[in-house]
């Protein structure tokens, strides 16, 4: 497992209760491919997303939001925690 | 008080030890801005590091970095936190 930061650069028409239905579709999805999904962040505004999550590989991290909502990621980081 | 993430797009010689370092050091700068750094993720293969924190605007927020040690983001969200 590994930690990955995914960022989506502009999600058109993001409200507060978009985002959350989507992220709640990912945590639906997720087990499925062992991914767990620990936070997001967004801004209205400009439709920036950011999800932080523990996944077995970007592509499994992928995986999920393609069968949640379609709305994959424009880029996927694997980071570290600061402690 | 609003909530950010900062993103450095490409710090050179990024390592584990040089970017807690920077971070204390944002941690000893932050009160005089009415800043408070929470968390922060990163990648030492690409020089990417996500700062999230708390702060009374994004300038607040630029300073305590510059004061710190001058590694100013490239990018500053303002971002709500999902629930």
């Amino acid at each position: 497992m590994a930690l990955f930061m995914d960022i989506h650069n502009d999600v058109e028409g993001l409200t507060h209760e978009a985002v959350a239905d989507a992220h709640q579709k990912d945590l639906d999805v997720q087990g499925k491919y062992g991914v767990n999904y620990l936070n997001y962040w967004y801004n209205e505004d400009s439709g920036k997303v950011f999800c932080l999550a523990n996944a077995p590989s970007r592509e499994a991290l992928e995986a999920v939001h393609r069968e949640a909502h379609g709305l994959v990621a424009d880029e996927i980081v694997e980071v570290n925690e600061g402690e």
